[in-house]
């Protein structure tokens, strides 16, 4: 304890130093924004890519506006729901299906109850910033604090006077599944687990436990779990006076496993007083848990524990300085910044252990064993991101990716805490680590990535990455009777993996793969249809699937061809062929003004992936640049801004806050698996980005906008004072500008 | 690992030199009996007081006669039942309400099948005797043996040629708990835990686990954790495609729990194979679990732990050696020697730790921990046979009560594992502390336990041993409306308990104490209504209730006066006052009209605890102990055959084999409390008990029976040759007595 005290003390003190006359880039930080209008992102404490967070936890109760258990609800906070029922130490942020959301603590006084609709309460007075929440509890006048370092979630009460309880909650839970563990060690000190998984309704064999160690300041008067078993339904119940109903097992010092189970601690204050609890977590076991509790917090204080993590946050976010007049964009841009920080997250213990995939077998890393990787969403700008600016992290995803495939025989397609949700389509880990690879970022296996992308890309049967994967290869397209959801969408995926698998392919000079699988990823163009002008679905005897309607399948609604989105929304999704689908579409004239009527008949969905990258696209168009940065500029305006809906929908694990990080520097990541940049306005006058030495020759690129109106820049623009025409930049170009200035 | 092995291989050693020449007295022993007209013991493998002990369990599935879920059944296995669904680890022998039943393992062959309505078998060749049990299963071709130590189980598999499959159930079990915990360590080695608890449908809340350690001889092809969760009721059912589905969590090496979870190792056989699986468990922890089984079986092979465990029972029951020509009586002594045996067990760990009353904090203890007191059937004769026979037991066992009452307050009443489950009525700790010291079992600490028995004889108030106590203290006898079950028999019982209070304290020179408890306990009296010649309910203003049927509350039918009988059964339960109730009865004459009366109307019942005294009773008027000879004999051969219908109904931990061995030994303790017996005949020609010269001057007390007819005898005995004319005598004379001869 006393070991980890001082360590504790010497890293704040360095980091102290370091950050001495550093600017406090927290403060420009919102978490509360992208907690409505479905962002599902929390805004409870978290250190950067922390496994454990501390959430306020309102999705429990028909008071509520959103409820976990009347609709598909994926976040355990809603900004406009009114009635709080705990807070839950692990959580996910800004994910389109519910897990997690689990152990939940709360604070009560008077008398014990244990059921949350009795117990649960509105609030006042929320505060949030990195690594910190606040809230005042109407129903029992106590202040709740939340803070966390990355395994480990910190919360402080402030109790009034009298009787009071401390409530640690294992029943209650975003994820659908259920069964815990509960055993005190000491009255200050629990054990435990929570089983969670089945995430996006998926996979539920795969189930796993969560497990933790809970320490609490404050000696309580008494303590105990309660545990509601089921109900018996046999004969016997007739003489089970006790059926179904809830038992308090005081001061019991052994495991309780039950499906609804609970700690309580009791106290009876004098005066009032705080009570901090310490819950340190880990996927692998309760001793580890242990440890992560013992070496990243030990005894430090609440505020010590948050120095610590705003410490950590402002190391992210001074990777980028912007400079600019607007406070609101100021914080858009941080708060953007801040969610890219949260998923990945860290899967691996203090120790650098983590469970397998499958087996949840005990591994050992020596660098970060990252986890949530919603690939679907990221290998479409977020991974680039990461490469640009945290590329030390990029690369520790990239390895993590490969232990993943080595342990699971496969890579990863939406991975989460060790487990393959198989949610989502495509096989996009081949773009990221073909994209990481071409933007330099070199320090892995490239061999074992290369044929762990072939293996999913050429395993005709039992290939659960890519299913339809026999059909496409013969057919190029994946047909309506093969009973693979969103065919269309899955042949669009599928050509731009193989894409990127041509491009590491050429890189590593296996030329025969490279010519195959440049020509596998243009096989979308047999689904276009020229009379409609659309991409169509189509069935296995080639004909196309009839009805056909370009709407169909709009806001999630199922249909045949596509997966979260209609033919308007897939109809560009060749980042890897501009040309050749403009061609395709009848030349320049033609595919901007389909491009055009996207927009103009509403059909561009800012909200989910397909499509987020259209409006760069007039980029491509002779003299159309302009229609770029007025789109970008129009879409930050309307759907991004510093309130609980500024985000245009599910955050998506980063991958919206990208689009908006890049489209507000002013350049974007068109073409994944290619390492290039176009380039629309930086939304402010000064970007300063601080590149990573071990990785870029420059330490910094400045990105200058020296037009009186940033969002009306011209085309024109120069590196280093020279003046460049084109609107595409390769990464190496980029990271070597220097300066950039758009006039 | 090999120190065990050493240790176990010395222990044999030493039982081998110790029982060269000795006889094997576990061929009389018949685990059969007992095991159906609700006899309620089970055939299985059991060490003497096995922490452990391994069953078949064929009481699930409708298939079977009697069936655990379709009516009140408190045993893992009925006779006549036909269908098996495998081999439970912990098990209860001859109690009357269902718990533990746990921990089942059982093999298959061929497709894994993981519902055990599914995968249950008919069996056929079952065979038991002390220390193991054989059956071959039907349906797999599966020979199953089963031996044990004192807490592991093992089991062995004669498997034939091709696909098997070894399962560990944890969901199925005899107790009405449920939840449970598994984890691989290894392929051939699991860890866990199950909730039990709630014996007799009480005190649900301290329910509690039992951990285990299993090992596999062999390493399997594949292992895995099946889990049935309960099915989800929400909305989002409709997504959940495994909503209440079996998963099968194959290869998966972290804890799972559940309420219906199971493990299991499959194996592709090239030819017949044997797999055995060890079992170790522990009321305390996993790492407890482990240290039993490696200290008390490690590697050691089934028949090694066999011949040990053979080695154990041969050491207890040769005890005593009864001679005589039928073969069938020598069976049914060393049956119920064999079953007083099973209960009270072993809680504590062989490193002596045991989890303390209501917390389950880890305790130690130097000597041994017991359990399983169920007091209220066994004060009446069990303990004193104990003290007569093994009173090292005894002593431990007094002092494991005396632990109960530090840890709990209270002393026991019926003690199940460390929980309290107030099953039944009265206050038998006391007569059991009082029995043990007159009969010179002295090594314990009398004042605290003198102590104990007067705080539940005198605390008026939350008293939850003696329900009722005010009243019964004020008026001598507890009111019909006062609420507590069975009034009557209630107040017969307290006046039991305050004749072995007065007892003691006179012992312990306490006269005032002695004055009152002795007076206390005559409060009976109140209850005796001359005109109908019954102990009556009686209301709290002292008027009789009404109705009054002396036959109400047969057959376990409520009444309101009696527990577990009617006023018949309870009329002459005055053990302690036999003089006294003749008196009250009208004298002798019409003592022994009613007493003839009880057995003549057929309202004796010699499966139930109260009455089973009675036939003693004719002892004690003048000339008429031939009856008590005579009825005596008649009770054994009507109730106690060799079959498994052989005992008269439960076998009560212990207390109906009690009454049999003193029965067949010729003499009986008739008043609790009191170091006496009275005198019957011997059922053998001679009798040697080897007594513990630890606690007795004599090492043995030769009984014989000389005459013809042993069931036949005359009133007439002598000791050392002098002619005796009594029929009490005290168990000092009787312990010193040398030779006792029956003509």
């Amino acid at each position: 304890m006393m070991y980890s005290r001082v360590a504790l003390l010497l890293a704040l003190c360095f980091s102290f130093l370091a950050t001495a006359q550093q600017k406090d880039y927290t403060q420009y930080v919102n978490p509360f924004i992208g907690t409505s209008n479905f962002g599902a992102t929390h805004p409870g404490a978290i250190a950067p890519r922390g496994m454990a967070s501390v959430s306020p936890f309102n999705v429990a109760g028909s008071q509520n506006a959103l409820e976990k258990d009347s609709r598909w609800l994926s976040n355990p906070y809603v900004n406009e729901n009114t009635f709080l029922t705990g807070f839950s130490h692990l959580n996910m942020s800004g994910v389109g299906c519910p897990d997690l959301g689990v152990i939940l603590s709360m604070p009560t006084t008077g008398e014990l109850k244990t059921e949350h609709l009795q117990y649960g309460t509105t609030y006042k007075n929320e505060e949030a910033k990195p690594g910190y929440y606040s809230v005042e509890l109407d129903k029992y006048d106590v202040k709740t604090e939340l803070t966390a370092s990355t395994r480990v979630g910190v919360s402080r009460y402030s109790f009034p006077a009298g009787k009071a309880n401390l409530l640690l909650n294992l029943g209650l839970g975003l994820t659908n599944e259920h069964g815990a563990m509960l055993k005190f060690n000491s009255p200050t000190e629990i054990e435990g687990y929570r089983m969670v998984g089945a995430f996006c309704y998926n996979n539920a064999e795969s189930a796993y436990p969560v497990y933790f160690v809970a320490r609490i300041s404050e000696a309580p008067e008494n303590f105990g779990i309660w545990d509601k078993p089921a109900s018996y339904e046999g004969v016997e119940a007739q003489w089970m006076g006790y059926n179904g109903k809830t038992r308090l097992k005081e001061q019991f010092m052994r495991e309780v496993v039950g499906d609804s189970i609970g700690a309580y601690v009791q106290y009876d204050f004098e005066k009032p007083t705080q009570v901090v609890m310490k819950i340190g977590v880990s996927y692998v076991s309760i001793a580890n848990a242990r440890e992560n509790l013992d070496k990243e917090v030990g005894d430090a204080t609440f505020d010590e524990v948050y120095q610590q993590t705003k410490n950590a946050w402002n190391d992210k976010l001074s990777v980028v300085e912007v400079e600019g007049d607007d406070a609101d964009d100021k914080t858009i841009f941080y708060t953007g910044l801040y969610h890219t920080q949260i998923a990945p997250s860290i899967l691996n213990d203090s120790n650098g252990e983590y469970p397998a995939m499958k087996t949840r077998a005990t591994k050992k890393t020596d660098g970060t064993r990252y986890t949530v990787f919603s690939l679907w969403d990221t290998y479409r700008n977020y991974h680039q991101l990461m490469s640009l600016l945290y590329p030390q992290e990029q690369l520790d995803m990239v390895n993590s990716m490969l232990e993943i495939y080595d342990q699971n025989d496969w890579l990863p397609k939406w991975e989460l805490n060790a487990t393959e949700t198989f949610t989502m389509v495509g096989d996009p880990a081949a773009v990221v680590l073909a994209d990481t690879y071409q933007r330099g970022i070199t320090g892995f296996d490239v061999e074992k990535a290369y044929a762990a992308m072939l293996k999913s890309a050429d395993a005709r049967e039992n290939n659960p990455l890519r299913p339809g994967i026999a059909e496409y290869i013969d057919k190029g397209y994946v047909s309506v009777d093969s009973d693979v959801a969103g065919p269309v969408s899955t042949t669009q995926e599928y050509n731009i993996a193989d894409f990127s698998i041509a491009q590491l392919a050429e890189a590593l000079g296996k030329k025969e793969d490279a010519k195959r699988f440049t020509k596998r990823a243009l096989s979308y163009k047999k689904l276009f249809n020229k009379t409609s002008g659309f991409l169509q679905p189509k069935m296995s005897d080639d004909t196309w699937y009839e009805p056909f309607d370009p709407l169909a399948g709009a806001n999630f609604t199922e249909n045949p061809g596509f997966i979260e989105g209609n033919a308007w929304q897939y109809l560009f999704m060749q980042p890897h062929d501009i040309k050749g689908m403009i061609k395709l579409m009848g030349g320049a004239k033609n595919f901007e003004a389909k491009l055009d009527a996207l927009f103009a008949e509403d059909q561009f969905d800012m909200a989910n992936e397909p499509d987020i990258a259209y409006p760069f696209l007039y980029n491509y168009l002779p003299g159309k640049s302009y229609k770029t940065r007025e789109k970008v500029a129009d879409l930050i305006d309307t759907y991004f801004t510093n309130n609980p809906a500024g985000l245009p929908g599910n955050e998506d694990t980063g991958t919206m806050s990208a689009w908006l990080i890049y489209a507000m520097m002013g350049f974007y990541p068109m073409t994944p698996g290619e390492a290039t940049y176009t380039l629309s306005a930086p939304q402010f006058n000064k970007v300063t980005i601080h590149l990573n030495s071990d990785f870029y020759a420059n330490d910094t690129l400045v990105i200058q906008n020296v037009s009186e109106n940033p969002t009306k820049v011209s085309a024109g623009f120069s590196i280093g004072g020279k003046s460049i025409k084109k609107q595409a930049i390769t990464h190496k170009e980029w990271v070597n500008a220097g300066e950039v200035i758009f006039e």
